[in-house]
C-alpha cells in the first residue's frame, strides 16, 4: 500500500488560520461536548485529514494514532469511500427503512459474508449504542428471558441499556434500565482471581461466569453480552479458551452470546472479527448475536448494526421485531459500508494490520517497556494495543491522571494524536498505517515518556 | 420556488430494472426490517428521488406525501445540501466529538439563533432516541430527580429509556427502563376527558396533568417530555392554552419541559419549532430542553440533537456530563444542516410550508371530508396533516386495517407514497411542496377514497 493510494483525490482548500479562531469561538458559545465538564475545555481545531495524518488551520500535521475514538480504521478521505458518499449524496441519500435499496443490500450482504457461516441478516442502526439496544432486544425475545450479563470492564453505548450494560463508570449516574447484572472478565496483569498464568486466569474467569449464572438463575439470563477485545478497558485480549468456554456456558444455560464487536471489528485486530482471531479463538466459537459500528466504514456516515444468526432472524418471520428507527440502512451510511468493504478487501488492509501488529507495533512497543519502567504492560494485536502505565512494576500501581496528561501533551507537541483512557496510552492507528509512519510514532512515544520520566 | 430549484443539479444514472430486482434479492435474503415480521414483507424498492419526487428501476415515479418517515423537509436531492455534503465528506467527513470543528460550530450557531432566546447551546447526537436519552438525562441531573411524565399517544424512539417513554403499544415489549409514568394528552376529537370544546379539553388535560403530578410526587419529577404536536400518534394539535399550562405547572412544581420536536420541528408545522406556532402557542411559552432530528437536514446524514437552556448548559460548565458518543458533531452531519438550514432560510421553504397548509392543504383536505363520510376528521397546519378515518361519523368508530391498506395500494396506484397509521392516512408532503403537486395529490385522494368506499 503506498501513501498516495490513501489519499483524498480532491485538492485540499487553502488553510485559512481565521477559520480556526472562529471554529475555536463557537464551539465555545455553542457547542456540548461528549463526557465532559465544559467550562475548562480547550479542543484541538482539525480542519482536515487524508490517510494517518490529520491538520488544523495553521498547517501544523499530526500523525492520527487515536484513529479519532478509534473508528477510522481505513483511514482518513479515502478516495473510494468519498467517491462512494459523493455519487451516493446526489442519487439518494435517505430513504424510508420500509423500502428495499440497491446500497442497503450490497452493504448487508458483504457483511453477513465476513461474519461468515452461523449468520443470516443484518439490521442496521446509527451506531455502537443503539446496536446493543437491539442485539439486547433480539436476545430478550428469542429466549423469553430478561437478564443481560456483561463486565464491569467495559463500555457498551450511551443510551438507556447500553449504558447500563457498561461496566465502568458511566454506567453509575444512568442506573434506569432493569436486568443488568455485571461480572468480572478475564485480565491476568490485574487478576480479580489470583491467577498466576493464562491457563488459571480463564479456568477461574470461566467458573467465575459459572458461578454467576447460577446465583441468578440460567433461567433468567437471555444474553452474555461481550467485548471481544474489551477496549476502552484496556485491550484485554481474553485468554486462550475464553471464548470457547463462554460459548460452551451459553449453549449448556441456553443464552445468547452477544459479541459487542464495536471498536474490536473491522480491521482492528488483523481481522474481519475479533472473535475469528486464530489468536484469541482457534476453534472459532462463534457468537449468536454481532453489534458493529465504527470500521464498518470507520465512521464517515454514522453507522453501526447487528448481524444475526439464522435462529434469531426466523424468529422475526412471522412474530412483528418491536424495534426500528427512521435511518436503519440509510442509503449514504450503505454506500459507504460498500466501498470500505471493498477497498479493505481489494487493498489488503485487514492483512495490513495483521502485518503491522505482529511485525512493527508489537515488537516496537515491547522495545519500548524494555526501555521505560513506566510501562507495566503492553498488551494488543493487529493495530489495537494499550501501554498499561504504572508507578512501581512491582505492585502494579496505575499512574495517576496528571502523568496521563503530561503524556498527551508531549506526544501532541511531537505529532502524534494519542488516545488516552484511564492510566493507559492506547495505540490505535489506521488499518493502512505503514511501518515507516510506526516508526516515526515510536519515535515521538519513546521521547514523550522519556520527557515525561525526567520531568 | 421552482420546481428545478429542488431538483439536483447530477445527471440522473440510467435505471437498470436489473438492479431493481437484485435489490429485492439481496433484501429479502439479508437484511432485518424495523417494526415488521419479515416473511410477508412487500417493499417498494426505491432508486432515486429529487425534490417530491421518488421512482424506483422501471422508471414509475411517485409524489412522496409522506417524506419516507416524516423527515425529508427539503425534499429530496437538495443540490446545495448535496453540494454541502460532497465538498465535506472530501475535507473531512469525521472527527472525535472531543475536537473543534467549523461546521459544527456553524450548525450549533444556526439552531441555536433558531430556537431564540432561551436557549445556549446543542448537544448532537446520531437520531431522534437518543436525542430524547440525553434530554432526559439532562433534566435527571439538573433537577435531581428520576421520573418522567410522558403521553399515552406519543413515539419517542427506539433505545432504552426513550421505548418507554413512548406511550404506545412498541413501548410494551420492551419496558426494561425505570422512572417513567403516563398520562393523557388533550385530543379533542377522541377526548379522555368528556369534552366539547377545546377550551374544556384543555382545562381537564392540565387538572389531570397536574393531579397526575400531585399523585406521583411533584418532588420526584424531573421532566414532562412532550412532541409539540404529537406525530405518529395522529397529529394531535394541542388545544389553545395547553403548551402555556404545561409550562405554567413545570414552573409551579421545579420541573422541566422537554418539547421533542423530532417530527414537528424544522418546518414541518410552516415554523422552525412548533412550540413557537403563533396557532398553537400564541404566547410563546419556551420549553427548558427542545430534541430535534429528521428536518434538521432532512436526514441526508444520520443526525440530532437537543437544545439547552442557559440554565442546563451551566449545570455542566464544571460537572461532567455522563452522556456521550462516537459521532456527536459528525462533520458530514454537521455540513449538511449548515446547508440545509441555510437554505431553508434563503428560498423561503419555511413560509412556503406555512402558505400551503393555509391555503392548498388545509382547504383541499376539508373539502375531500365533505365529500367522504369515511374522514371523520382533518387535523393539522402547515404540511403536517391527518385524516382520522372511521365507519360511522357519530360513533367514530376507527376504520380497520383492511381500508388503510387498500387506500395505500390506491395511492401508490395513482401516484402518490402515503403515511398510514393506525386507521389514519397522514398527509406530510416536503415544506417545498408546490400548489400543483398539492392539486395533483388531492386529486389522488378523491379517487382513492372514491375507489375504497365503493369496493
Amino acid at each position: 500500500m503506498t501513501d498516495t493510494q490513501t489519499r483524498s483525490h480532491s485538492v485540499a482548500p487553502a488553510l485559512d488560520p481565521a477559520d480556526g479562531a472562529r471554529a475555536l469561538a463557537l464551539d465555545k458559545q455553542y457547542v456540548f461536548h461528549s463526557w465532559s465538564a465544559q467550562a475548562a475545555l480547550q479542543p484541538l481545531v482539525v480542519a482536515g485529514a487524508a490517510g494517518c495524518e490529520v491538520w488544523d488551520y495553521d498547517g501544523t500535521r499530526w500523525l492520527d494514532f487515536s484513529c479519532q475514538l478509534v473508528n477510522t480504521n481505513i483511514g482518513h478521505s479515502h478516495p473510494r469511500v468519498v467517491e462512494a458518499i459523493q455519487r451516493q449524496a446526489a442519487e439518494l441519500a435517505t430513504v424510508a427503512p420500509s423500502t428495499a435499496n440497491l446500497a442497503r443490500g450490497e452493504a448487508a450482504k458483504r457483511i453477513v459474508e465476513r461474519a461468515g457461516e452461523g449468520f443470516a441478516k443484518v439490521f442496521f442502526t446509527n451506531g455502537g449504542a443503539d446496536a446493543i439496544e437491539n442485539a439486547i432486544r433480539m436476545a430478550r425475545l428469542t429466549t423469553g428471558r430478561d437478564k443481560v450479563l456483561s463486565t464491569y470492564r467495559s463500555y457498551h453505548g450511551n443510551t438507556g441499556s447500553a449504558i447500563v450494560a457498561t461496566g465502568d463508570w458511566r454506567r453509575m449516574p444512568n442506573e434506569y434500565a432493569t436486568g443488568h447484572v455485571h461480572f468480572f472478565g478475564p485480565f491476568l496483569y490485574r487478576s480479580e482471581f489470583h491467577s498466576e498464568t493464562p491457563e488459571q486466569e480463564t479456568e477461574r474467569a470461566l467458573q467465575h461466569l459459572r458461578r454467576t449464572i447460577q446465583a441468578e438463575g440460567p433461567g433468567t439470563i437471555a444474553a452474555i453480552l461481550l467485548e471481544s477485545v474489551p477496549g476502552t478497558a484496556g485491550v484485554l485480549l481474553p485468554p486462550p479458551g475464553y471464548l470457547e468456554g463462554v460459548r460452551a456456558l451459553a449453549d449448556e444455560y441456553g443464552i445468547m452470546w452477544i459479541a459487542d464487536e464495536v471498536m474490536a471489528g473491522f480491521g482492528r485486530t488483523g481481522d474481519w472479527f475479533a472473535w475469528q482471531s486464530e489468536a484469541l479463538n482457534p476453534s472459532r466459537a462463534t457468537p449468536d448475536l454481532i453489534a458493529f459500528a465504527k470500521g464498518v466504514n470507520s465512521g464517515y456516515v454514522p453507522a453501526g448494526g447487528v448481524i444475526m444468526s439464522p435462529r434469531v432472524a426466523a424468529e422475526f418471520d412471522e412474530r412483528v421485531f418491536p424495534g426500528g428507527l427512521t435511518y436503519s440502512g440509510h442509503p449514504l451510511a450503505m454506500a459507504s459500508i460498500v466501498a470500505s468493504i471493498d477497498a479493505m478487501t481489494e487493498e489488503g488492509i485487514i492483512e495490513n494490520a495483521a502485518m503491522i501488529g505482529a511485525d512493527h507495533l508489537g515488537p516496537g512497543l515491547r522495545a519500548l517497556a524494555e526501555k521505560h519502567p513506566m510501562i507495566g504492560e503492553v498488551r494488543g494485536l493487529g493495530v489495537f494495543w494499550a501501554l498499561d502505565l504504572v508507578t512501581d512494576a512491582g505492585t502494579r500501581e496505575p499512574v495517576g491522571p496528571a502523568v496521563i496528561g503530561a503524556l498527551k501533551k508531549e506526544l501532541l507537541a511531537r505529532g502524534v494524536i494519542p488516545f488516552a483512557a484511564d492510566n493507559r496510552i492506547h495505540v490505535v492507528p489506521p488499518c493502512i498505517v505503514t511501518p515507516e509512519q510506526v516508526a516515526t510514532a515510536l519515535e515521538a512515544y519513546d521521547a514523550a515518556f522519556t520527557a515525561v520520566a525526567t520531568a
